[in-house]
This record gives C-alpha cells, sequence and structure tokens, in this order.
C-alpha cells in the first residue's frame, strides 16, 4: 500500500533527476558559486519580480532556519514563534544551540496575528535583563496544515513594521501553500524580509531556497561555519532550475493539493472528523482507536499526530509522487473498517 | 525616603563588612581554593546534613544558573521552568547562550507542579527531532514571593525520579523562602539535585554557594569557561562564613519578612487588593494609578510589576537593611494619599 | 580545457546516479532510518571489520567535523590539530562554533606525529584555567597531499592511549589515502575512536560516512541539533552501496591517483619542483610566474595554493572524472610554455 | 613567610576598603546605574581626556575579555593574540565558548608587533571558508611581565587601521604597565578601540572598567547575557573612584614595580639570570632545581612557570600590599642557599 508518512518519502520528481543526469559530467566551480546556481538564482529573483534579493540555496530547512537567524540576528535577539512552530518543537534547540532564545505563544491553528506577536513584546521590558524579542517566524503551510492568506501577511508585515521586527517565512511546504491560494513568490518578497522555497518537499532530492529582501554582504561566512556549504553547490542551482524554469514547482504542488482535498472529503463523507480544516496537502484525520488499529493492520501508513484513550489523530501526506489510485486505495479501507 | 526596590540596593550586613575587613592583609590562593572557602563550604556540607555533596561559590545568580546549567546537561539537553521562572524571563537568554533551550509553561502562582511538569514532558516525543527536557528549574521563593512547602518539594522530587529529571533549586532568595516555612537545608539537599544559597540578596555584598548532591569532577572548567571565577575566591568563602556560622543568615531573613508581612498587613487594612499571598519579602499590591501617582510623587520607590488601565501593580521588597520605621512611614503615606 | 581545480566539480560517478534514478520511486521513512542506510551501515561495518561499531552518513566534511566533535567532546575539551587542518583553517570557525577551542600544531608535511601532539599536551598544565586537549584530528590524505601510513597511525593511536586522548581520522579523501597505501577500512577501524568515508570527493553526489568504533546512543540528537539530518537520508544509503558494494570507491581513487602521478612526474620531467612528495590525488607544483601567466591565459583551470614574487605554488587534482588525455593536454601546455 | 604568588593573594587596599565601608548602608538602583557607577564613569573618561567614550564596570578580567570579544565581533570574525596571550592560554576557551576563533602567533617576549599580526592576515584568504581575524588582543603588562612602550602601541595602531582591525587592550595589569612608562590612559583611548583598567590586581577587592572608544547602544545586553552584570554594580563604582580619584591607582602600582625592580636587581646579583627582562611587578627567575627545593622547603611561595631537568623558572609578583621586607626576606633566602 502506498505510503501517506510523508512529502520526502520518494526521491525526486523526474524531471530533477533528469537535469542531474544531464549536468553530471560537466565541470564547475564548487560551492553555490557556479553558473548554475547563479541561473537559479536569477530565475528566483525573475519569479519573484525582486530584482535586489539575495538567493542562498541551503540543502535542508533546519539548517536554513538555523543559519537566516544566526545571520540576521544579534545574539541577544530573540526569535517569536507559535508553540506549533518548526523552530520551536521540531529542530531538537537547534536554534537555542545557536545562542538564540525562541519565544513561543500558542496559537491554536498554528497561525501567528499581531495580537499573538504583540503579547509576546508586551511580556518583555525592553530592558538589557530580557531578550529582544526581534524575528516573527512563521511556515506557509504551517505545521498543521494550515495557510496563511496575504491579508494576514500583510497584517503581519505592518505589526512587524510598527515593532521593528524582521518577518520570516518558512516555506518549507510553500508550493502547497501557494497552489491554496496563500501569497505568490512576488508577494512573499514584498512582504518578508526573508522566506525560503521548500524543494525537499516538493521534488527536489533535497534543497531550499532562501530569498533576503535586502542583500547581506557576509550572509555566505554564516553559511559555511554551521557546515552548511554544500561542496557541489550546483547541485542545488540545477534542481531550483528544473523546478521553476516551467513552472513544474507550482504544477506538482497543485496535484499533492488536489489529491489531499479528495482525501479530506472522503474521509468526511465516511464521518470522521477533521483536527483542523486545511486546504493543503496535509490532513489530519481523528478515527476512533478500533479503526486505526486495523487501518495499520492493513498495511497503511502514516504518522499519529496525537493519541488519547480512544481516539488517535493521524496525519495524511499527499505529494508530487502520490498516485491518484493510492487516494482510493486508503479510502477504500477507510471505508471497508 | 527608604526605597523597597530592592534587597541589594545596600552594600552587605556590616557583621559580613567586618569579616572582610578583618581578613583584609591574609594573603591566600587565589580562585576558590583557599582555606577560607573550605571552611565554607565544610560548614554548608554541615548545615545540610550531606557530607558528601560539593560546594562552589559564584558571585551572582544568573552566572550560577548558566554555569549549573552548562555543566549538567548535554547541549541537546533542556529546562523546564514557569515561564515567570528568571531564566525564562531575566536572563536576557543566557541560557540559551550557552546552547540549552528552555521549555516554559505557565504557572498561575509562579510555582512548578508535577503535572506542569508533565504537561511539558508530554508535549515531547523523546526523538531525536525534539529536545531532552532534563532539568526542572524552580526557585524559592518563586520571582512573584510564594514558597514552595516541603510537600510541594517532596512530589517534583517524586515526579523527577520517575521521569529521569534534574531537580535544581534557585535559591536568589533562599533565606526569605526557609524563613517563611520553606524547606530547610538538609531537606533541599537531599530533595535536590542543585540548589544554591543566595548570599546578594541576604547580606552578602555579593555571592551564592551552590550545592551539588553529587560532586561534579569537571565543575570548575565550567565555571572558569564563563569567566565566573572569582580570582579572590576567599572573598566569597569569608563572606558565607559570616553568614552562616551562627546563624546571621537566617535571623536576617526572618527580619526582612516580618517588615514584609507588616507591610502586608498594613496594606491590607487600608483596603488595596494583594497580586499574591505572598509569605516572603517580596510583596505586590494592586493600587488605583491616582494613589500609585501620589506616592511617587512624594519619594516612595518600588518596582512596578505591570501596569493596566486604572491600576498599577508594585512591587516592595525589604531586607536585613530595612528599618521598621520604613514600614511605618510607607503605611502612612499610602493612608495619607 | 579540462578543469583541475577540485575532486568536485562534477556530478556522481554514473553508477552512482543510476543507483539513485532505479531507486527513485520507492518510498521509505526519512531522516536515515531507512533500509538502505541499514544496508549500506552493514556493508561499512562489514568493509571495517568492525560489527560493533556505529555508522552515521552525513552531507558534507565540515558538517561531520563538527558534529563528531560536538558530539564526543565535553565543552572544556579542546582539538589538536595540524595548523594545516581543514578544521583549523578551512572552516570558517566551525569548530569554534560549536564551543571547542582547536589547539594547532605547525607540521611541515601536514601530518601529526606523537612528537607534535605531546608538545601540544605539553603547553596545557591540566588544570581549570586552560582548556583540555582530548581530540586528535588528522586528515588522509592530508590537506597538502600526504599519506599517513599505517605504522604512524598505530604510533598515533599508542600516544593517545597513553593520554587518554580520542584519535580522530577525517576521510574526506580516504579513497586516495588507501589506494597510496595508507591504512584500510579494517586498519582504520581499529586504531581510531572515529573516521570518516568521503564520498563527496570520490564519487558520490555528496556523503560522508562517519564510523564510530563504540556507539554513541544520542549521537543522532548532535546530528539534528546542527541542521545536519537530511530528510531523504536513504540518498546516501544509497550512494554509499553504490560505491562500496563492489569496490568501485577504491577503483576510482585508484584512477585518481595514477592520474596524478602521471601528472607528478610528467611536470617533474619538465623540471619544475614539487611543493611537497605526494602520492595522492593532490599535487603542488612550484612555477616561474611566467610560465603560470601563460598557463591561466591557455584556460588551464588549478588552485593556487600561495605565490611569492617569482614564483607560484599550484595545485592539481585529480578524481574518477578525470579523463587521462587531461594529463597529456595539460602536459602538452607546460612544456610549450 | 610572604607569598609572592601573586597579586591577588589579599583583600584590598585599604582605602578602598574605607570606602566601601562608609558607602555600605547607602541605597541605590542596582546593575551599574547607580550614582556611583556614573561618577566613576565620568571619572574615567577625563583621566582618559575620552568624553566621549562608555565606560563599563565588570567583575573580571577572563569575563571582561570575553563580553567585548562578544559585543565587538560578529560571529565569524576572530581574534589575533600571542600564543601566550591570557585569551589564548589561561581562559579555558572562554573565546572559543562564545563561538570566536583565536589565532594564535608565537611571540617570543610576550609581544605582537605589525609584523606577527600581518603574518595572521596573510594566512587568511578573504574568503568565507575561513574566519576573518579582526581583533588584536594585547595585554600591557603581557603576561610574561613585559610593556608595551607608546612607540609600539603606536605601530600596532597604524597596523590595524591598515587592515581594518580592532584593537583592544587587556588591563589587568595595567597599573603596573603604565607605572614602567608604558602609554598613558589618555594614550591608550586614543589608540585603542576598547581596553580595560584592570582593578582586581592592582588595589579592588575586584573589577575591571572596560573603556570602549565608541559607545555601543547595546553594550549591557552582552553583559547580561553572559551572567556578568553584579546585582550590587556600584561596588564597581566606588572602587574605582576611591583608586582614582586621587592617583591611589598609580601609586600603588609605583610601589609594586619599584619592590619588582629590587627583586629583580638582587636576583641578579646573586648570579640567576632572568627569563625575560621585566620592567614591571612580575619576575622570572631561573633557578638550578636543588636551589629551588631549598627555597619552597623554606616556605617561600611563588609559581612556577616551567620545569626542565635541572632547572625551574620562577615567578613572583609583587603588588600593593607587598612589603619592603618581603623583598629582603626573599633575597636572603635566595643568597643563604
Amino acid at each position: 500500500m502506498h505510503s501517506f508518512l510523508n512529502d520526502y518519502s520518494e526521491g525526486a520528481h523526474p524531471k530533477v533527476l533528469q537535469a542531474l543526469t544531464e549536468s553530471n559530467l560537466r565541470q564547475t566551480c564548487g560551492y553555490g558559486l557556479d553558473p548554475d546556481c547563479q541561473k537559479a538564482a536569477d530565475l528566483i529573483r525573475k519569479l519573484c519580480n525582486a530584482p535586489d534579493a539575495a538567493v542562498h540555496f541551503l540543502v535542508g530547512g533546519t539548517q536554513t532556519n538555523l543559519v537566516a537567524i544566526d545571520a540576521l540576528l544579534k545574539p541577544y535577539e530573540a526569535v517569536i514563534a507559535a508553540s506549533t512552530g518548526h523552530v520551536s518543537r521540531h529542530e531538537t534547540g537547534a536554534i537555542e544551540a545557536s545562542g538564540h532564545k525562541v519565544c513561543t505563544v500558542s496559537a491554536p491553528d498554528g497561525k501567528l496575528t499581531p495580537e499573538l506577536v504583540e503579547s509576546v513584546l508586551n511580556d518583555h521590558d525592553g530592558t538589557e535583563h530580557m531578550v529582544s524579542p526581534r524575528f516573527v517566524y512563521i511556515s506557509n503551510t504551517t505545521e498543521t496544515g494550515t495557510v496563511y492568506n496575504l491579508k494576514e501577511l500583510q497584517a503581519l508585515r505592518a505589526c512587524c513594521d510598527t515593532h521593528g521586527l524582521l518577518l520570516y517565512l518558512d516555506g518549507a511546504r510553500l508550493g502547497s501553500a501557494i497552489a491554496a491560494g496563500g501569497p505568490s513568490l512576488p508577494e512573499l518578497a514584498a512582504l518578508t524580509d526573508a522566506f525560503y522555497i521548500g524543494g525537499t518537499k516538493n521534488g527536489a532530492l533535497f534543497g531550499e531556497a532562501l530569498v533576503l529582501a535586502r542583500p547581506q554582504a557576509d550572509f555566505r561566512w554564516y553559511i559555511k561555519r554551521r557546515g552548511a556549504m554544500l561542496a557541489k553547490g550546483r547541485l542545488l542551482g540545477i534542481q531550483f532550475q528544473a523546478l521553476l524554469e516551467d513552472g513544474l514547482y507550482f504544477d506538482i504542488a497543485r496535484h499533492a493539493n488536489e489529491l489531499a482535498l479528495r482525501l479530506r472529503e472522503g474521509v468526511r463523507t465516511l464521518g470522521y472528523p477533521l483536527m483542523v480544516e486545511s486546504p493543503s496537502n496535509q490532513q489530519f484525520f481523528i478515527l476512533p482507536k478500533t479503526v486505526f488499529s486495523k487501518l495499520t493492520a492493513q498495511g497503511c501508513e502514516f504518522e499519529v499526530e496525537w493519541e488519547k484513550a480512544d481516539q488517535v489523530c493521524i496525519r495524511l501526506v499527499t505529494s508530487w509522487a502520490t498516485p491518484p489510485a493510492a487516494i482510493d486505495e486508503f479510502l477504500q479501507a477507510l471505508a471497508a473498517v
């Protein structure tokens, strides 16, 4: 049976792999200073309508978050994040390992609002006895599959401007967010101080493209100092070109979302509640334990989000690689138990 | 008018200063390896009924907390603290600066309970994708003046044993806590993995005595590496001897508490509400803004804990140096406005 | 013209790419816990004759060094390295960024000896006022192309045993070292506390296989905390299987070395001195500036190791991807100028 | 017998202690924002002829060095120091613990020169693959008792200007350096980016006054984040006022130097060689082992700098507290053995 464990269960989209294969024996210099990274960066600047932005390619999401925070903040400046945020919960203290506090606030649907950001600010007195919250971390889609829309992002931008904060968007699943109606690349480039276009979970073997609204001359020092500079950096440039040069990135995100919504509607029709109304490629369903056990006994694979006495909340993730038949297969299995 | 801003507004108790003066020209070796530190450590082991404990003297509270956490935890292990905890709020990210995450939980009266500790544990899945919460940080008295009693401390110890956690008690205001009926030195030594006896806020010029239930052979490396090893370490040993050899430490804490309770009862009699029922040397009163303004206009000094539209919560702190007359003076001023 | 800039100028050996392609659509779990990484780790344990060793796959060399040092040392323990060592010179302070000092010692041929290690130890007094040197970092091949032989490695092991030190070998170019007669995998596993088999510079797209003589239960926490855990970890397992299952890794290293030696002999015949007698895939030649200028004008590509008034030392690197004809081409170009 | 172990073997100069005693019951606010610190800072600015300088008071030397480096450098910027420098050798990696590399260079007499600084720069290529050496650390007096003169300091300043480096002077023993003819306070303020006036080793109980040529608005955040902000900060201000308001600091340094020179001449007359020609309060003598053993058997106390087969190099330190008779006593003991 198809596994819905993750959107990184397979390798790369065939077109990406083909690009890697075709370029394989070409010689270039290393560390991301090669023509392929240049072209990919130019393409991203064009798609973002941000000719002055800087683009850096990194290998993974946690790495990108920690390098960006390290480079953009002073040591005593802190991150504001939802308590469900990836930097808060799922990075083994990588941000703290670089010396920065992450100030968390509970956000029921995983989304920060100006009010939540200000509640963190109000808890700090501006003196040298406390950290200075400076960096608003959001992700689109969020860790629970919800999606910030343009208006919400604009409101956060305004809040950041009012309080002198940086706005950063973790785009590990940015394709899915955009395909679900979230802010576009030019909107993201205009409204954030930095964001990244996630490749790992949307068609690449690996790779994240970090876009900085304002280039920082020494940014590459921060990359290298964290062991985050890929020797064959061109692998990142080649993949992002393949994903972005003719819209593949968005096509496959749309595919993943469509299957996710079919899954959602199918489960809803069968009468099981959703944990959250997600328009994106992560879906969370609440099942009775007996149903859950029968499904897993049949070999259905997904993650468990939480478990209570009688209920289990499961997460199913779709991707570019999910075959439509897998949706039917899962829904039939669920209907049968 | 007397200032109630803090319990570190003056120098040292005269007896402490006298001990420093008398020993001033005696030569000793440096860095806390001198006979005075040895004697003070022996005395503390005796008072704690803990002959095997290690005692290290440090200069300040934040320094003591950061060195202890640095030395007792592995890099990926995290601290559990109330969101009001000093390590969470008032140390400018000093703990994160040493690479450790502080996992906070809201505790209405500033006190952790086994349930609160377990709520943090339950939020972590035990995998390498999350930090490992390992170190329970509490303070006695707490940051809001409340006091853990023996039973509460025993319950936390049992919780820590169940889950393999370390229990640490920040004793910046330990004198006041013990004088208010909190666990005694032998009980603290028996129930915690480490705690410190605060000198700065109870009669010393400066200094905290950290007691480790189990000596750690390389602990002094952690002290020095953080710039926390005092050259003339004996100053710490001399002060703690003066404070502890005949009970001065507890006498002056009792004095501070008694004046604080007179203050509390006086304010209550005048009809103003307390923020919290504090039995210790920090008292928090909620005043109408008009009253607050008149008081400050008269030169009354205290800290503002929070401020709302119509009300201000003020903090008054008493100490070994507070003259009884200052209580009357303040209550008269308050009665008059 | 062929570029001799580096051994990471191309993609992957075709067989590696083929393995990635063939496995591309297979679903596995993430983060290196998949069957492919298991198989590759088992294979490495077998090739190392080290059934109890732990194997972890990481993306790059600096990353591997910093994670290993972070995990194996206490914060105040330091690294001993040649001043030419990669951790000393070419990692932008990545080791210091994790809090560890690197104690350097000048080693004319890039190789540490027991005497050099002891000279560092002798400079430390064993007290808490100095770091504790604990971790001997060597690389094979070294940064100047020289190679430790078995006897030299045994001598370092004995020295480490005498002084309670850990011995670590950076194998970024381990294939070349082994092909040049350096210690074999079983010898490395027996003599070091940890070493890594470099993939990036010997046929992989990226990837290093770290072998720990003694498994460390929490090692994966250190990986994740540094953002060094690849989501699609299987990419590493698949590549190392392809490289190691039938000796490809050693075959291509031999190829690279053979071409390097042809280069060396050719240059020597033309009368130009070597900076160092290197038996491996990095060769360093000293050219008059006029010769150097003519070569670069013709499009020859290589790195400049150093530059003096009249002379330039250049580095040429061969790899699995170097065509034999490129050697002739370079030698002819050199002969012609 | 008098101990020559250190210049921090006693408490404080009586006048300093008297100032602490007289001010003991006065109430002030905490953390160095009090009138005493203000007055001391103003006095230092005046003595330095540097009305725009910022002055921060810290407790100890290692702490001052680590906070200054932390605050003045970006994470990837490195320190240049003599291999004998305190930050290189005797701070247990405190600088690396804040993430900065210390690039060391051998300096026979403990003093950096423009040539030595440039030799470190030349070893770095300015790319993101290496740290950026940015901060020249010197100490006056040096760790071996030698003293930079004005001309040498000017030459270093010019070198720093040429290369865009910061110049920092560790003044743990600044009194002795100035009394020995080293650059004066106004010269130091004009020629360095930061330096500190050491109190611990010249009459204070503890305390160092850091002078920053250019105030840094967030410097206090760096202090607090390292646990280096003294609650009763006024203790520092009071001590520096006592030391500096009427020249006591310089008088007692002169006293220490005079006794050190008498010691030096006496030992020289007895025919024992000096390790170094020191004009300051640290003197290093090379004794035959038999002589050394007899001296220590008599209870003479000093540090051992190094030990060889037949010889021992000992360090004797004088201070404000050294009685002239102690010099005669030591010389007689040495003459007698």
